[in-house]
């Protein structure tokens, strides 16, 4: 991330309508500047803008916006809220204009928001939809959030393999006007299995009388059961750089896609998420969670920190008498720790992300582990005869300076191999690789790094 | 990250042609699996997964296996690899070989991989090519790979404002036989500025006759200028959910488009250099880093980290007659500086995340400050009664305890701001905000609570 440069965003009226769009634009900032102060430089022309913008109004504000702009604009804006805020806006609308919107949003959208809303209310809104909607909706909402099922898209134009391309295009011309993004179709057989997918380049390039199942040809299908892990969906979608990946049943049944700017967003929520779990933050936490509710989630990693601290501290209660004695030791104890915990979180940082970006090797990983010992045992090296060096000359204890020079290394070497398993560790006990996982390493570093260190300056110095 | 599903990629063979494809499939595993082990329960019909496998294998297996692939598959193969491994790889090819590998890929690719390849070498494959591709390669070869230049994509479907609808479509046909992804067609008027940007949909719903500049509309354009940072332009791309967006030049010359799938590494890479970048690895180390190579990316940072301690360990020398009174002092020491230093990387990694996937606001940025404050001082001011019991139950020493209370809230409130601001303030400086940052955040919460804590130690207690 360099903040060097800016892309510059400029919305250039089309060569064709110049006169069209200065209205069209005032119109839609009269719409969202109720309230609201505007943002230097920004014009609110496109969607994700206007949603940027709307999530800086007050509740109230809000809901008076999307009371009084045309539902598909008004179900865009929505869309592109973050979810709860969305959901408290839903919540607040009137039930006929949330019904008005939501039947505009498409249903991965409208299942987002309403996963926020309280059960009763969710009830009291989808009693208000069409019936056939509030049956996909209802059916939506059944899956957890975090599965492809709960993050696909239900609107896709499937087409049968007897069909021919022109028969195809007829069908899909006449899909296509309701659709948001119709750049694959689907191809199901008589029983509704998928049996292929095809873009629409594919069919344009393809003489008109075939048949869709000689345009399949020896095509591979990739496709995700509907309960992976939708990080792992997004890593698939990225791996194959495909734009939608389609999500079926254990049969083979297509129940939906899920496309790419879903995917930019569970990377951006996964990486979030690591970050911020790793320290023991919520990990959907942002600048704009309410502080209290930050101050909820983070509480009790940092008690559980303290309970760690407080071991480490008994270790070194331990040995208060050789402190009273040298009281030089507690000025280096803390450089062992700090020094092993900088380096095991190195070796967190890389393993963390490999398991973010790759499909899981256990075999690679461990020879990660290996890899990060390596590293821990060179730098560990450098490190402790530098200590070595340093403490000698100062002090000209060059016992002392031993026994810094080896805790380091030895904690130093710890730290990396602690730094690269924890992460393998936690996975194989089923919970997420990155959770509060710096916080344990630090304790062991720290509660290692006192009991080698003053271990050994009681051993060898007293 | 959750590791509990994961997704079943299963290849099926489609239903026209079921007898085409095992044979095909057996033959490229056959071209893959030279010299190397098969990978349980992966198949290599997809290029994705083929690269998968080849970056197992060893270097001269590599290029062994390049050599004999078709060009286009060696090139798809090529360009999924890691791009140190790539341009070891291109190398080490023939130059009629590698010649002709290059000659297929698509020019972002090409350049990612010559990008590695040292430059005497390079202008000698780049002389084995058609001119006007090694023309091309080298113009985009100028452009730093961190900008939107660096990765972008030259291979996109022009028309001008004043063809029909007919007119294009006949054109697009042509052009589409040898394009990876023409999802979008680019506008451009007399002077080959660009005035808008249409999809394959938009023209297959408008009447033939209509001419191009009727059907741009009142659209607006979004377009990123050439030296714009990769970063932003994937945060860009994301925010407008679009599959390509078009990078320009300062007078809005089209000069290629920044697709989706090169979006979702970007991002990969900056949640990876972000989270490495923080404790001071190599912004781009994974675990296929050579280990010396990350000895020698992580050491200065090690060698900063234990310069920071060593300042940390002279505050504690100016006390060390408060300590030789009184050994337990020692003891809870390190709790302060352990506590603090957790709340601050929780308030550094919301912050971090932040930068990396909003536009930058300094109000905002400074609001977000004022929160972590906030939540420094509640959370503080719970461990920090909570220490206090502990202490005072424990040794009976009032005083002791409300000195370990004290510390113990200031300095978790100094983490928090420290944590919020560190990003901001790099940022301010022109540096990258993460790299380091959790180095810098420690060295000041192990300073400060040592002092804090010692120092009123040595007033109250001596």
């Amino acid at each position: 991330m360099s903040p060097k440069t800016a892309p510059v965003v400029h919305s250039s009226s089309s060569a064709g309508t110049p006169s069209s769009k200065p209205g069209e634009q005032a119109d839609s900032a009269a719409h969202l500047a109720v309230g609201g102060e505007e943002l230097a430089g920004t014009d609110f022309s496109h969607p994700a803008d206007r949603a940027e913008h709307l999530g800086q109004l007050s509740l109230k504000e809000q809901v008076y916006v999307l009371k009084h702009l045309p539902a598909d604009e008004a179900a865009e804006a929505l869309a592109e809220l973050d979810s709860p805020v969305a959901s408290d806006v839903l919540e607040n609308l009137d039930a006929n204009d949330a019904a008005r919107i939501l039947a505009e949003m498409s249903p991965d959208d409208a299942v987002d928001v309403l996963d926020g809303v309280d059960e009763g209310h969710r009830d009291a809104l989808l009693s208000n939809l069409a019936p056939e909607e509030a049956l996909e909706l209802r059916a939506l909402l059944t899956f957890d959030p975090d599965t492809a099922a709960g993050v696909m898209n239900t609107e896709i134009i499937l087409i049968q393999a007897d069909m021919t391309v022109d028969e195809a295009i007829r069908q899909i011309r006449s899909d296509m006007e309701d659709m948001e993004m119709p750049y694959y179709v689907y191809v199901v057989d008589a029983m509704d299995i998928l049996v292929g997918v095809l873009s629409l380049r594919d069919l344009m390039l393809t003489r008109p009388g075939t048949h869709i199942q000689d345009v399949l040809g020896k095509q591979d299908l990739i496709t995700v059961v509907y309960d992976a892990d939708k990080a792992e969906v997004a890593r698939l979608l990225g791996h194959y750089n495909f734009l939608c990946l389609p999500v079926v049943d254990r049969e083979g049944h297509l129940m939906g896609v899920v496309t790419h700017d879903d995917v930019i967003d569970i990377l951006q929520d996964e990486a979030s998420a690591d970050m911020l779990g790793m320290v023991g933050a919520g990990q959907d936490e942002d600048v704009d969670t309410p502080w209290l509710q930050s101050v909820k989630l983070r509480l009790p990693w940092l008690v559980i920190n303290m309970l760690n601290s407080t071991v480490s501290a008994l270790i070194v209660y331990i040995f208060e008498g050789t402190i009273a004695q040298m009281a030089l030791l507690a000025v280096l104890m803390p450089m062992v720790a700090n020094q092993a915990g900088n380096t095991g979180q190195q070796a967190l940082a890389v393993m963390i992300r490999q398991l973010a970006t790759e499909r899981f090797d256990s075999r690679k990983a461990w020879t990660a582990v290996l890899r990060e010992g390596k590293i821990g045992l060179l730098t560990g090296l450098i490190v402790a005869l530098g200590a070595m060096c340093g403490v000698g000359l100062l002090t000209r204890n060059f016992q002392l300076a031993g026994v810094m020079g080896g805790a380091l290394l030895l904690d130093m070497v710890l730290g990396a191999v602690a730094g690269g398993s924890i992460p393998l560790i936690l996975r194989a006990l089923g919970r997420d690789p990155a959770q509060a996982s710096s916080i344990f390493l630090t304790a062991l570093t720290d509660g290692a790094g006192f009991f080698i260190f003053l271990g050994l300056a009681t051993l060898m110095l007293l």
